[in-house]
């Protein structure tokens, strides 16, 4: 065992997902801060809220920026995230007279969450393309299997005869509302957050909300008052992304079951070190341990949404704790399951 | 300690909710499923799938029938559930020659999962309705003393003054949202399930599909085809729940915090069999420990969304372990911080 | 599905248990309360600590004392819990001039932890018992079946020939455990709690530990230094409770997957609405639902373990709502699995 | 965010531990895994059970072998664990005529639990450290301010006048328990796991249990039959680490509470970027974070201990994914405590 399979050496291919996991990197994360960074400086900029002498030195700075990250991880430490010490570097490479229009009315938490949300973004992409290949994925296996017969299991026991196409149908329409789901909970997700010290932008006073809404603009984000300790919609795509997983889960017992009944043939089993002759159905039981993990997380989720005052840094960090992970599980379990479904050779009887 | 606060002689009024309670007794169980017999003999025989005859007779015995519920515990202890000795019941009732007519080309599940969704159908109502009428009561408050200043709590420390309006706003703003939620997952939730033994209706043979429609229309819910095993919506509903608590336990938290500070005044504290002098903020702690329930119950039913096969009893029973009581504590929740709200005598300052 | 299935007109056979349930009605803590207050006036009079007269008085009365419930439950709603009304109406019975002693040097907290401890040591009797005896019955299975051959099942796949007795090894020796585990752990939960308004036992002034040794003694419960803001022995007691769940729900995901495979015969299968010839193995689902419940139900317990400075009604609320259901369903999942061994009457080949 | 900020480029001095996490590298893993391969030839070398010559060539390859990691993540996504390529390549290091006395008589499932377990008697002993310098922080600070009095926060209200040395007490007395807890159930975490393909040593044939006692001296663990689906001591060992870090929180949540109120100074407040008079008690914020994630986590390891019959490959995998973090989350938890004990500077009043 090792600290995160969904980051490390040896597992990340089986529990882990490079397309997903590469959006919560370091790298990715300050990209995004540093993105909302220079978004903020051209709207203020272009707003007349800073000059634009500022406006033009914070951007032309930022194209060339490289953080210390040594000093930022031991202002981490002290500081509970990296943000302040962002900010001074950012401001120290920006140098006088601008300095201080870097960050203009902002505060920690805009950078952090509206970074979060920038990457959640093509995320949602990723996540929407892989429901949508394994729905067609289970309609080809419906195509090639799904009048062969198979007796139903109710309760742990052989029920009456159906059709594979009947199973199948069980896998293939949560998908369809997964999508759904997905796709309705973006307007709320993917807001910006700007609302400086305390949420209400005191420091832009009147231009605060035209500053907000330039920068959703230019951020591809939808426009939202802050939502700093309203953490409802990010709670909620947690939960999506464990029911997605859950109905994987339940695709990956299926398929577990008929390979010990037989009723199943898989191209790609795993090997046993103590028994060559076995074909375990590997992916399935991927499939069943992320959907259990996320069952788990996401109850860490809803404990995160219960975020007292104007903004706490325990709520906030659980989410950090957990959320990417979740991200990373689904996005794994997505992939492992179309995988699987490809290597499905005979289904039934 | 009582078995369950929410169902209990003497917390009931601080933890649960008899108007969302009632609907998960034992009576109101079995009501449910009778309406769902009914319903079914008689658009059965209004299509002509059993005879009229028989449909009458079944109609007639349901509105006399009194089930022998002693027969029925001891039965749901070997069956794992009431309905095949419920049916059997009300098969002997109606008699020869139609008593083979009863729950024709109907299962068990389809008489608890339909039982269940026309019993949420009610509490959706008062849920909404509860949502309602606390963001109205944040409006009053608003109106009364959004104008004073406050000091904004930001990780734990004090940071720079906004109004009480600010704070409140982030109390009532989620609660449009999760209005807009509990509305959106209606059409998923609110849907007949009929799928006789194993989903496919085979019982009912070509009628199927036009049984389950009129069953649908007659009882007031969806047609869609047999979700037996696809537990999304279910569980997406739990999770709405356990989001809504989250956002009044941040509430509660928040007003606890002031009543500690003394930034609030709360009209209706309670008692300390030690202390005579406070007046405990205990609606707020109420909601605290309403959210951390549901946020951990919100685990069990993503877990209980992994239903293999056809029917699993143990994910199914699952469900029945958890969702009633987070129903009620959501329930109790709202009605407990639309008390608390409505007791706030000062804010502020 | 009504609210909770462990305290059920329906469903008390299949998931509850009433040897256990019957300590956790209001009836049953009022009782443990009132031997609370009783011990508490009959040491503190026997210590001088109060007057004799009115140690006398005090318990004369609460032998005859019968509490109007109907002001119970509406002094519950406000005060967050029953005791300030309590101790009021206990000190009316006893009347002047003695009625300032009752609960004297006590606090409500006090009170209801010390009562939830006198009920959960019969409690843990019942619970070592039934470990006795289940491992036990898995004796005699093994004496009966132990030499058949099976073939192991791992990762889903079939492996290679072991005995029936190994796998019921797997079954057994894990309560083995289980019964050192709850044994280990009664000195720090069965201890006697009481502190006063802040944990200091400030009113009895030096004759606080005197008073708290005492009262342990004659209450049959170890005395330690007050414990109400440590929750660790309670949580820790619930995790043994989710640990025997677990290993039960092993045991019947086993049974289940036998049953399905025809590798067990069960005596008491449950019977089918719509399949008359099935024979579900319903207690080893509900042993499957028990275990899943319980491993949810240990985060709530372990989140009420963050117990904020010396009270916390939130932190200690959520306890309330969580562990006596955890205890039934323990006590539950202990019985069921007892009854569905004594029913196997074949197994392996 | 990023995956996992306890192995994260700049957050793991904020939320991850070096010391504890350096022991789930995927090269202690790798190394633990060939310690019990070596281990293993040398003591059926010693008893016969293997040639002598093998058990040689198979030591002194294991010195000298560095395996090749990108066959073992191919290999792992396909096998679902990285056991059969490592042992595929060790046996091509060690070649003829010894290559099949490599693993001989063991299985995946020995070589990955022996190899956790390995690892986390090094961690055992750094949590035990931790709690010991923890107390004993706590001991000095309650010299240097325990007289001072403070008012006992009770229900979120003040309630009466106690001392620091009370409120710290309360922080104290668990770490004892805990420490006594971690030590008691050494016995049964550090034992070595030896089963072969399903448990019952077959291949070993009588030679089994002297080979595993043997074994289990030579690695410095207990000896006990197999446990590989008995995963009650490592649940109970999540627990245990649930345990610590919901005192933890606790400590957290009231120095996050003095920090508010002004009752306590702490040297190394964190700094906002937007309000450069804050000192935020970031570390106290931590320990309430760390004790939310890993009760959530203690959840997916009581889901993780219904491990179905002779080795599920789901519930193993979960175990994977849940048990590092919660250890890491332990051992920060319990860092981060002792800087920020050492860094307060006044106490009450």
């Amino acid at each position: 065992m090792t600290i995160s399979p969904f980051d490390h050496p040896l597992l990340t291919a089986l529990l882990g997902d490079e397309d997903a996991s590469v959006h919560f990197s370091a790298a990715a994360e300050l990209a995004a801060m540093l993105d909302f960074e220079r978004a903020l400086a051209e709207v203020e900029a272009g707003l007349g809220v800073i000059p634009a002498d500022a406006g033009n030195a914070i951007v032309t700075t930022i194209e060339r920026f490289s953080p210390d990250t040594a000093a930022l991880r031991k202002a981490a430490a002290q500081d509970g995230l990296v943000v302040p010490e962002l900010v001074r570097q950012l401001r120290d490479a920006v140098g006088e007279p601008h300095a201080r229009f870097v960050h203009f009315g902002a505060t920690s938490q805009d950078v952090v969450d509206t970074g979060l949300v920038l990457r959640l973004k093509p995320i949602l992409a990723i996540l929407e393309d892989r429901l949508v290949g394994l729905a067609e994925g289970l309609a080809g296996l419906e195509g090639r299997f799904g009048s062969v017969r198979l007796i139903a299991v109710t309760r742990m026991q052989p029920a009456v005869p159906i059709s594979v196409a009947a199973r199948i149908g069980n896998w293939r329409k949560p998908l369809e509302r997964h999508l759904v789901r997905l796709r309705g909970r973006r307007p709320d997700l993917l807001a910006v957050q700007l609302g400086g010290a305390a949420g209400t932008l005191d420091v832009l006073e009147a231009a605060g909300p035209t500053v907000r809404a330039a920068l959703a603009a230019r951020l591809g984000l939808a426009d939202t008052p802050q939502w700093h300790s309203q953490r409802d919609a990010i709670a909620d795509f947690a939960s999506s992304l464990s029911l997605i997983t859950a109905s994987l889960g339940k695709l990956g017992q299926d398929v577990a079951l008929m390979a010990l009944g037989g009723t199943i043939a898989l191209a790609d089993g795993g090997r046993s070190s103590a028994m060559p002759h076995k074909q375990n159905p590997v992916k399935a039981e991927v499939l069943e341990a992320l959907a259990r993990f996320n069952a788990a997380q996401v109850a860490a989720m809803h404990e995160a949404a219960i975020h007292p005052v104007e903004r706490s840094g325990s709520a906030w960090m659980l989410e950090w704790l957990v959320l990417p992970s979740m991200v990373v599980a689904t996005a794994a379990a997505l992939r492992q399951a179309g995988d699987m479904v490809g290597a499905i050779e005979r289904m039934g009887a």
